[in-house]
């Protein structure tokens, strides 16, 4: 475990990885410190038990959980921490993410799960640095200034396609 | 827990329980002897895996686990056992049990749980004497004999229904 | 706007408070501070803007939406400002919820919604607690206690249930 | 804008503009002017806005708006005018399009969505012509050929089908 | 049919009436003339036809169509006119409503329904006034004014909420 | 089994009953004879075929099998017989009927259901006298009367919402 | 129109003619002559009126129609008929088939379409062969040798597989 | 049939057999001997109850039955047997593996299918060794070395991914 790690980024299986790949890019592109590793819920209970309880001793303040079909990674772990869990449903190969999604977001009460879209590793990561920027200034600028950014592309996409007509956008 | 109990009920929430007693009662009917009790995944996972660990230690065979919405029970005891588990998806307040039923079939490779229908802890119970049976003839015969039972219901029905027709047969 | 409020519970109709006071009354239990009010993304799109910019000017730091059907409110808040917004899908008079649930927790990618369950508004609340319990000890120690309440709560249902069997307790 | 524009097809993404690029060949095939663009319901929402504002301003009469996911753009333009807005759910890449049809269709009292099918952005141009026909008879004259065309085209499908037999027409 | 009909609402059974009536109150409120009747698309199409062709010959500009199940109703009046029809999905006795839905949006190129949400026949009759109204400034003040009245009704219970809190709110 | 009975009505359960006799009614009203009976496809398979043997030795026309859940009595029914099998799917406590439909309708190449709607049974025995009605020149008569009945029924009804208008219509 | 046409089989497209040529084929398999067409019930209402018409004055006993999305056809060609019509749901591009499967099985009372699954023209094909096959003995024989065929591959395949094994089996 | 078959795997169709292999080659793995064929449940109802009697007759202890779209080879099975019957749902070419799973899951009173995931053969392996290993303990070392060999290696890949990051991890 980094020393450092502000979030721990968890999946059920490295199949998950190209997926959950997305959340810790989002996290470098903020600076925000991360460890990453797989560990089953189901295959490996106690390795799971004893990722959360040495990443809430070495301070991390966010969990990350993805995994696709009974997906209980994210319930699982929030069963053993009151710190936040953001879930990621990820696609398995039937049913096109729907059991994925029921699986992790339909929490009883007592213990939630704050769940993205199905794939949406990026967004979790977002959540995540929306989460530590609540008590950290530079953290919400740099927000700000994302949130800025991602408007500016679409707005320079909406004039260029308003200017050169669908034809030569589709084209490109 | 009761010392010669061959099957551990368990389920998330005493909410479940209407539901659950479904094969507790069917349990009693073959003479199998069984423990019950309340533990949540979510909310109590030391308790369930306590609880595991002891039945285990105890001689129980079969374990039988029933949960709603995001339905991690029954994944989350087959986590901590070799033994059979037999999941019971329970209907929850929305979505009519499809939450229950994915997220409690849809196992990764290695961990099964052999689900029945949403709500059918009856079935359950006969499963679990099924699974016991292999190696206990005297229940093997009851399993037979419930089964011809049946039958013979049914085939009554068919009859009654045959000869006073679908009016008065409505009427009683 | 109350000056103190740390959370701002919106809901797209007064239909939903029945749902959304469970947010409320548990962030009463924690002590935490919040405002509530009722505000539609579609039929008062300017009174949302105006809500969310003088609560972010008001020093909240969590956002808890509630809405049904087409449920956009919870997009629509996390559209105006980048500190978290939590999203509770609220059964409608159809498809059980389904819809409610997909069209909160489908964002696309840049602005995550940290969508519940459906009608999980208690669960809300926590997940907002456990947001702001990450800079505030007084609160991390209320949800530690609160997670040893809910657990000894459950187990001592199971014991109760171990002891007495399911007739009786299904009669009380 | 357009000075002349009756019609805005407005879409999230420019990943929408493959499928929405039909509402616009449909508007030059019937002479219709209009104008196209992106702009995001959550990461430009001033923007969509703006463009609503303008293009009332600019006497556009009909609103074409497509978008995935939790597609939430066509009720957002619906936020902000009282001219029809046309949905058109867009495919996103899980669930099949479900989420984008009913974060689309289940709008609350007062706010309606004319909806389309799923990824049909021709129809929804084809309606956008209904609409404007109503008080243009040019309009509605070409309408009443183009269902001819249409009802001609599969006629002669119809008669090659029966005359040719499947064998051949599958060849071709 | 009336002569000065503007409308025509048409249900496949008078058992959809109690969600149609929505939509013929709508239009009294806004003083639109409107013509209502029961025809089925199934047991009688040619009256259906019928219906349609008077209408158009009597200056109907819009139609509704509600209609349950296999909700074919709107689809078979789109197909008898290239005057714009608005589709309600009535919720039948089972699937909650998905069966009317996907079967009205999902229309084949060339035909579309303006389609809106699940018993939803309140919005059918604001869309159908929009549409009007592109051609009648007077009705176009009407929606100004409808859509004003809401966001006062709504802000209106979002500041007694906010004043009175979420318990006597729900006392009343 | 009743020496002339040109179909026979086969259930899984006698809870299905109360759905199932509408078949039985219709048949009545056309003067087609009928056997009913109640056999499961699971708990009595050697009654099931015992039944079909019978019914193809006597003569019957048609199958109408009905079930639900995982309702494979239709399947299992044609599975004896070459001859014509009409499933409907009956609603369950779960899934609202979903189950009950896809696994009739479903079936692999070689052996089909007749599949008709959800809890459609009245609709099943017009079904099979419109097969019967093939060589039955009186049976086909009385079809052409009874579509002829619910045309100037619905007709009916029609003319009277017109006339007296929706308030009153709805106090009846 | 075939003078001695036994089957109408008609579409709504030609993109459904892959699938649905699978049911002409078993029809030539059978020696059952047929007619084949493509008209679609929403872009040309009156040729299916009049291709039903004349199919019925030609003496077809039995209908086909195939559709997908807003599946229509079916229900409408059996508005205009009384003699029975098998409706083949065609996947679209959408809803993987769901879409055509509710809107063509969920039919109102007294008009019943006979669906088969999604996709499956082959068993379309087989059901109106058993509905002809009630009034021609030599189509029984055929049905009954058909069925025998198919259980004699089945065994085979079966003997192989025992015999050979897995590995042997997948190779080839 | 072998001769000491513990377990049969029975499917309905050898387009099943890529799927159902998985079950082979895990029992190999186990050391468990098995007899595999092909039956299906209604083209060849006769040699489904033969294998089963047979099965049953030669000691056989467990049976694995995979099929798909309207799946009712495990309950047909289970109609035969009190023995445990495990069911594993086989994705078909429509509706993502949802009627394969629905039409196998939701069985009636009396009659459970023990159902895994869709395509999930090899835990229905699993299970089947789980149920064999009640009654004999060298299967139930085994398994218990299995169970450790996932989680070791489940534990490996996490620890690598730990080391070496997501990108290098990807790469490979």
């Amino acid at each position: 475990m980094k020393k450092d790690a502000k979030v721990l980024i968890i999946m059920g299986s490295d199949s998950d990885l190209s997926v959950m790949s997305g959340a810790a890019s989002l996290l470098e592109e903020f600076g925000v410190t991360y460890e990453m590793t797989v560990a089953s819920a189901h295959r490996t209970p106690a390795l799971v038990h004893k990722h959360i309880t040495n990443a809430v001793l070495n301070g991390v303040k966010v969990f990350l959980a993805g995994a696709g079909g009974a997906a209980h990674l994210a319930g699982v772990v929030a069963s053993f921490t009151a710190l936040p869990v953001i879930g990621i449903p990820v696609k398995s190969k039937s049913l096109d993410g729907l059991d994925s999604l029921l699986s992790m977001v339909q929490m009883p009460p007592g213990i939630p799960v704050a769940t993205v879209g199905i794939d949406s590793a990026k967004n979790a990561g977002i959540l995540a640095v929306q989460i530590l920027a609540i008590s950290d200034k530079n953290l919400a600028k740099k927000l700000s200034a994302y949130k800025e950014k991602m408007a500016t592309e679409v707005k320079a996409k909406g004039e260029k396609l308003s200017k050169i007509g669908y034809k030569k956008y589709l084209e490109k």
